[in-house]
């Protein structure tokens, strides 16, 4: 990996087990944010973490949250250099059960090229990856190429409830150009991969009535509608025999796969038979589409969950009067979550026959996101190709991404900036489960990324 | 009501307050089966019941269960004359909550022409009422004009777990040609109601499967069978858009209606408006038949109960893999239920597409019962209407009953013996619920058609 010709290179190699204790310090914190006992090690760890961005020659702030602090590092002002807030969190998932461990998740403990701990992953390796990139700019460079806001929060894990106010707060001196957030997976291991899209999402429920209360199925069985047999109609009649959402409008803004997505789509090593065999499912969507574009290109509409009548053990032989459903859509650009729930209730209640009662019960709700390919953002995506050559020898995968991560949406809400995903992870991290890890090959690497893709976006604003 | 060229009706009405009385004293026995507490109390009253009988001149014998004990009350032999079995219970339901009643549930209480308290509509009235009979019968004819066996159970409200050992037991020496049972309710309120038919029933379960576990919808949504929707797809095809059950071999054997149960259907008084708003419900069934035929003519097939995936409060983004839907099929003459599980179980295998595993699950089944009008049991519907017009001055109604009644079917199995269904109680007696009465008018009539009864098919098999 030593290279002679890249100085970043040569001073990373020599600080590596320095970088490593310096995570493995982070790891040992036990920042588990969902439960109060812990809400002092989180404010030390804030503290801590102030303080190591001071010894970077950053301005370090704890901004306090009615929650758990953020940790906020400033860069000094480089007048015309790009604005490039980075964000990740300190905060992790609860570690129970701690049987399950093979060593104590409070313990960092390497074992070959992995390092194993809670938040390993998530997100403490990848955080400190970037400090650590910034330290060897630092050392090399003398100093940052673009004016630098670090924001590392400490209530990731329970939802962020605070970071859009935050954000609020801090928007008259924080107008990033771009937010990096290295909080994902790579879609293959070791390959680090530029998520430029993500899936929105609509979330509903459906409650249907018959009538005023559950009736003896033998004394009345066969006179009235059965609440379950009725949503259960509407419910088999959402998608028609080739796996489409018949809904009205349902697709309406839905963006064409573009033929440079068909192609990064083709460079992503996917192994179909062994993702189902994982699932234990066979393969089944919406016709015309392949199982990647299905999940990352396509919207979708799945049911969640159904209730209805007796659920217990054994038998009751009720008509029930009862049945709910619940359900999520998820969405792609150019889609507007307002527009696909009202074609959603607008399209349900229509479905009630007159011997049902019908409530469409709209829930939370959230825009699909999408990195452009042309314009003003095409410079994004040269960064992070230039970037991750630098850092892994290799061009990233570009890839969407069919879930949602909502803070990319309150970026681009409250700052005005979209945000490049640009994950260290591997797909097999295990986080939120026991045995967490982090390759350490991500690590050293993702740190010679981190440090080219502030370079290269510095060199995109100046070309 | 008084008559007095009917001596039964003169000593009858001389005694109303001793056989109210006597009720009381019934009703005051706190006879919950359900909860062991009151064991003790189910067990005195067998012994109560047992000298009653004694005192009529009746062979009185405990039959012990490995529950609570049954009282055998056994007449005379009478050679040559019809054998009788009258069946009814002296357990009752549980009284909880008692805040809810209007007086203590074990404190009989009188108001107008009504006895409330738990159990006097089901089955202490009623069973009470046959002994009253017994009583005339010995006081003004000197003894009785059939052979007669009384058997009394504890643990009807339980379900009767040990009735079939026990008729088994005793058929060697009781092979009745008929058994009477009071337990059930008129048609309408004081039009005494011979029901000749009962539904059968089958249960079963049908489980599905479409993974190996629930898949986040947003990272996988959209490539893979939902074990919901699957199963709704099934369930909503069921039944054509007709309301009839598309399963082949369904209607099999089902009888069509005789043109003498339209005219009897036609005498039962029904508003069918005020059935509706009762249940809060639209009537809706199958196509061609009335609301009545049915629930008392057609077999049905309902979904008692659904549940997959996610059911809790607020959302949960999960394609589930699994889901359950529980069913009750009611079924009527000739149809056997063995067969028409073999006919469900074929349908919904056969509905499995090729990405789903489904199991259909068999539950318990019991056979529809029918009273045949023409034949050797057309005697018990003439003494059944002998009997109602003596006691109540009316013809009885002759209708069918939705329900199941399982002890009908053990009587025809082991016994070899039809069931004559002549309820005593009103439908508004609020049986299982506070509150529960009885309509004293009904006890003091039903006394009298009971004597009648007896009578009746004395002759009957005289003639």
């Amino acid at each position: 990996m030593s290279n002679p010709s890249d100085p970043f290179l040569e001073y990373l190699e020599g600080h590596r087990q320095d970088f490593l204790d310096g995570l493995c310090a982070l790891v040992r914190r036990r920042t588990v944010s969902t439960d109060p006992a812990f809400a002092g090690n989180l404010v030390d760890c804030a503290g801590w973490l102030a303080s190591v961005g001071r010894e970077l020659g950053l301005e370090a702030r704890i901004e306090e949250t009615p929650g758990h602090p953020c940790v906020l590092l400033r860069g000094p002002e480089i007048p015309g250099a790009p604005k490039v807030l980075v964000y990740g969190h300190y905060d992790v998932q609860p570690a129970e059960d701690e049987t399950l461990w093979t060593h104590p998740p409070f313990e960092p403990h390497v074992e070959g090229e992995r390092l194993y701990g809670r938040g390993a992953s998530d997100n403490k390796g990848q955080i400190w990856a970037w400090l650590c990139a910034l330290k060897t700019l630092k050392a090399v460079r003398g100093g940052l190429p673009v004016n630098l806001n670090v924001l590392i929060e400490g209530e990731e894990e329970i939802g962020s409830p605070h970071l859009p106010d935050l954000l609020t707060r801090l928007r008259p001196e924080i107008t990033p150009d771009v937010v990096i957030v290295s909080d994902t997976s790579t879609a293959v291991k070791f390959r680090p991969t530029l998520h430029y899209s993500l899936r929105g999402l609509v979330v509903f429920e459906v409650r249907l009535r018959t009538a005023r209360m559950d009736v003896h199925s033998g004394v009345h069985g066969g006179v009235l509608p059965n609440a379950v047999r009725e949503l259960a109609a509407i419910l088999a009649r959402v998608h028609d025999s080739e796996g489409r959402v018949v809904v009205p409008g349902f697709y309406d803004r839905v963006r064409a796969i573009q033929a440079w997505e068909k192609e990064a789509l083709q460079r992503i090593p996917f192994d179909e038979s062994e993702y189902a065999g994982w699932m234990g499912a066979s393969m089944h969507g919406e016709a015309g589409f392949s199982t990647n574009e299905r999940r990352w290109f396509r919207p979708t509409l799945e049911c969640n969950g159904i209730f209805g009548g007796y659920t217990g053990a054994g038998s009751k032989t009720i008509v029930p009067c009862l049945a709910t459903a619940k359900f999520s859509a998820r969405l792609v650009a150019d889609q507007e979550p307002q527009e696909v729930m009202a074609c959603l209730k607008t399209w349900f209640e229509a479905q009630a026959p007159p011997w049902v009662q019908l409530e469409f019960v709209p829930g939370d709700s959230g825009r699909p996101y999408l990195l452009e390919r042309e314009g003003a953002q095409e410079k994004l995506f040269e960064a992070a190709r230039r970037a991750v050559l630098q850092g892994f020898g290799e061009e990233p995968l570009f890839c969407r991404h069919g879930g949602a991560i909502p803070i990319t949406a309150e970026f681009q809400r409250i700052l005005g900036a979209p945000t490049l995903l640009l994950g260290l992870g591997s797909p097999d991290d295990a986080i939120h489960a026991p045995n967490e890890k982090f390759e350490l090959v991500n690590f050293y690497r993702g740190i010679r990324m981190a440090v080219g893709l502030l370079e290269a976006l510095a060199e995109a604003d100046r070309s």
